[in-house]
């Protein structure tokens, strides 16, 4: 399927920015687990945009499961979540159809569909659609828990700023993350992002950042060695998160500058339990998890809805035409960009542990 | 399936770097597309190793194609190649098994496989079923030819030293890519680079290096909205290339200090073409192509095998070890990576193509 | 995925037979086709119990499309269809969970959910989820006609009772099939199964019946030869037609007495179309559609749920149990079952033409 | 993949009927189950032609498993076979290119492949590649008798003669079927069965028949309710047996004659274990196995190539033409056919045994 992901667990995205109801499907979540709808409710509110100089649009995301959750626990049949799109303004993206903006799916989602898709919003295009990746992600999250894995990510730079690294041992800074309105590790660097990203709003313009995800808790050996790789999965899912346009894992691109003798990461027995001394290779190794802390970063790009003029292209007529977007937009998704990451993580993560025997 | 890529195309490698043979299985070509032996011959030469400081396991790849191909074309149905293992000396990695070494995927596919695995030099973990990649590689980059598609892979970075970037209409570079036994666009670096390798292999040492791609003559729309966007197929892909630990597309990390507007890249008309003046985005827009040239890079760690003495762990006996690589590898396998990362991108993208109605 | 079907153009089945709402996403549909509301509620209707000794649950079966059209045509993005529940009367279904209905799911679905499936009604087993499959199926049927392909299903025997055979050529039988209200050839034939199906009803039991699809329009070359065979597909997915059991192609099982120089289809030359002189392969050589009609015939067994007391055990005290199923059910779903052949024949078409370039 | 079946364990088969080898792919088998060459050997001689009016054509099918298998145990990586084609005579098949042979895919597979295939001997559509299949098949069958899973195929009807029916508990005939070189319960109306299948030959005709399979020691809850039924992936595999045109579970057609009260197989419990009184639903309730021996019939036609002339269509010239078969071919597939129906059979529960948690 074309709007799925996953193997022995598959989530399939359905819905427009502007349609009635946006929703998922969850297939191949065994039974029993338990659905904590105020987890659900928790992580929706982190992805919803706020503070200063983010989108005035805001969904309460009442969202409703129709099926595959019976008395407060997974049956083991398909889970569908729904969630009404209520504060609709079409009227605001009726000119995006022929005149498409730079940086987005305008133009080629019309290419690809022919002309056909919703144009109201991005269509299906929209970020809109993390709301119910996001809440199936509580549900994933709290599976993997069950099973001892935790993970979060947090903004590692936004807006030229720079939050701390991660702990070696990430477990403390997983559990702070996990409570934080704002997700850093040092909520003093979290305030010069958010004065940082609204300077940028105040000049019509955007900034994009870097998120980074710690994994704990994962067994050694998940992946494939050819094509499913633990990096081949994860990247594949991540590069859905709009605005990512890269990623690494362990040091990620500084490793092409190191020498092998410094990049390998020597094996040492650590009260039983075989673990790597220094952990350049982010937890991976051959492409399989190698039982240290799975750690990888994605570069997200600036909103590419701003509020300044820009050049653009009248598709109807074949003119340059100016641009100015009348509708509400985040100066900055990174930070709604977390959950998103966390949730993608743990649908590929929770699939890869479901399909090891 | 696990080792298998692709949806309307698929490929799959089986083999292990000292069994008797190794190959792949290529489903879902069309009938009737010419298969070119001595074009297979020429890129399976560029993924040999060469050159100073390189391994001196020279296999003459004499590949057979068993299944297929009917008089020069393909029949339509699957397209099975074999390459004999000829220069297998086993010896060398009898202790790989129980010392893993460092940054490769001994200890990770011993805890996958629970010890069952071949261990002798990597088994299916092997660079070297890179060569039946490459071979049916050959078969993919001559079809996308047809269909106008033209792409190829330089060292933008090795061992420090670095190539000059793709031109914005990167046509001249790729044809002269093709001729290219090194591949660098500017020669005096390409020396510069091999010198730099060569020190290091004197030193027991390793480097690693960036590769970038850069693809014309793509039609606008490819990739799906969610999930199956152009970014995630290829990086997914991607990841299989041995060592390499990060991907990025357009500017890359870069984005992340950039302000929308100068990311974002407006349209224009150029001969009736939609285009778009800058190209920060790397020729995909929303997780679409959008018919300007696709650019991205992947970062490669330094080889991990390196002759200097390494510390790890005799599993056997749960003891530290000192380990001593004895067979023989390349200081740098990212000039070797770039015609597997051509025929990974070329599988990409004819699967797409084939997709697309 | 587990509750989905089809390669490039897939259905995914979610709900439970007394939860909120039932309902299916279809991803892969090209954009611009056409969605006719009132050929979706034409075919919903069909799929409905009606007639002397029916289940009296009747629902209206208002569907809602939330994703996937726009101004009354595909978009290409995933197509969700919603039926809600109305008539759901759970305290009918309470005692089943411990005490498993012969010839249904009861049994088998505990032991695979582990006893949390939603135990009402049958739950996601219920015949009640084939409603969005047949709303699904009224789309798939216009963009099948759209290319020249017409399909129709019949009740060649119910209840001891049979229709007249298809012409050799099924076109004006599929015509008239799509009027009708019971789908039969022979309306006095109908009136005498109706008949027989009531004096069953009327005995506390249930009867059976046997399905036959033609299929006009057909191009040759369909379907793979190893697996994806076209009898493969249709028969993969016409299993899933609650109570089938058993497919045949052609003459099917009376093939099997015949010798080859009767059952071969000798090739002629029709006004320039290769076509067969007879039909005993039912349009398909090797798997593969040969640009005859296709016939196939599934056998429908009598419906498990009946008024007469059943043996059966409590599976809560290990006690042997005496069954007295008190909801209402038809006692024979094989008129109901003809839209859902239908509509599961036209996925699998629609997908095998969609993937063939 | 097109030539592709399993989810968890995927089997892709390669190669022409007279192409230098042919082969399959295994992908998913987990790391150390036993490989039995011998048990290869022996389920191989039992698909090879035999036996008065047989083929002539004798391969002697002296395969090799190129990867996957390390001292005797699979690795858990992709495990290749391959089988050479010594007995080629392409010089017999020259003018099948042009003149379709009734009842075969010459004419379909043309048209799919556009006059690219291999035309000789029926290039991939071969029975030939039913060996690479039953060598697989060797391996499958003894990783389920580890897990306690016994099956076996018999001959119930051939050319006009019946064999014996399955015990209620067809454990004793299993045993006594592996020992079998002619797949009957009855050794007398297997002498009856070969004398009619000679005289069919000497008629220049060819004969089909019925194969029926029982399968002991499957858990209860394999399958889904939607679409992957067991039913349903167990048809998909079978009808790629070359010839089958039908495919019927525990009484199958048979039950459409049937009233419900008889059909229903009653819930009792034996030492504990849940079971059924009758087994008329041949082991499956709604899709998923119930724990009682798991029963199917197949249909196979009589063997298209015949010695007498026949009818058809010289493609070349649109002229009628009389065909007669030079070729060596079986008057009757129908017991060789056995072994491939217990490979393919073996294939769908492997897969679904591994797929369940």
């Amino acid at each position: 399927m074309k709007n799925t992901f996953g193997n022995h667990i598959s989530l399939t995205l359905f819905g427009e920015s502007h349609g009635p109801e946006i929703g998922c499907v969850v297939d191949g979540l065994g039974p029993g687990l338990p659905v904590d709808e105020a987890k659900i409710t928790r992580l929706l509110a982190l992805r919803r945009p706020a503070g200063p100089g983010a989108t005035a649009r805001v969904e309460p995301d009442p969202f409703r499961i129709v099926s595959g959750v019976w008395q407060g626990r997974t049956t083991g049949t398909p889970l569908c979540i729904l969630i009404p799109n209520r504060d609709a303004r079409p009227g605001d993206y009726v000119n995006l159809s022929a005149i498409p903006r730079p940086g987005h799916a305008d133009y080629t989602g019309r290419v690809k569909y022919r002309g056909f898709a919703d144009p109201r919003g991005g269509g299906h295009f929209s970020g809109r659609l993390t709301a119910p990746l996001v809440a199936a992600g509580a549900i994933f999250l709290e599976a993997l828990r069950q099973r001892g894995v935790q993970l979060g990510t947090h903004l590692a730079r936004c807006a030229g700023v720079s939050d701390r690294a991660f702990a070696a041992d990430p477990a403390v800074d997983l559990a702070a993350l996990e409570q934080a309105a704002f997700p850093v590790l040092d909520p003093e660097r979290g305030e010069m992002m958010k004065a940082a990203v609204l300077e940028a709003a105040r000049a019509g313009d955007s900034v994009g950042g870097i998120l980074e995800t710690a994994v704990t808790g994962l067994p050694a050996g998940l992946g494939e060695p050819w094509f499913d790789t633990l990096e081949g999965l994860l990247s594949h899912a991540l590069f859905s998160i709009p605005a990512v346009k890269g990623v690494e894992f362990g040091d990620g691109f500084a490793l092409a500058e190191m020498t092998g003798s410094r990049a390998n990461d020597p094996f040492r027995l650590e009260a039983d339990r075989v673990v790597t001394v220094s952990n350049h290779n982010g937890g991976v190794n051959g492409g399989l998890s190698n039982g240290m802390p799975l750690i990888f970063r994605t570069a997200v790009k600036p909103t590419p809805s701003i509020a300044a003029p820009q050049r653009t292209l009248d598709l109807s007529t074949g003119e340059p035409a100016e641009l100015r977007i009348q509708g509400r937009h985040d100066p900055c998704i990174a930070p709604r960009a977390c959950p998103v990451q966390d949730s993608l993580t743990a649908l590929v993560l929770l699939d890869l542990l479901t399909g090891t025997v």
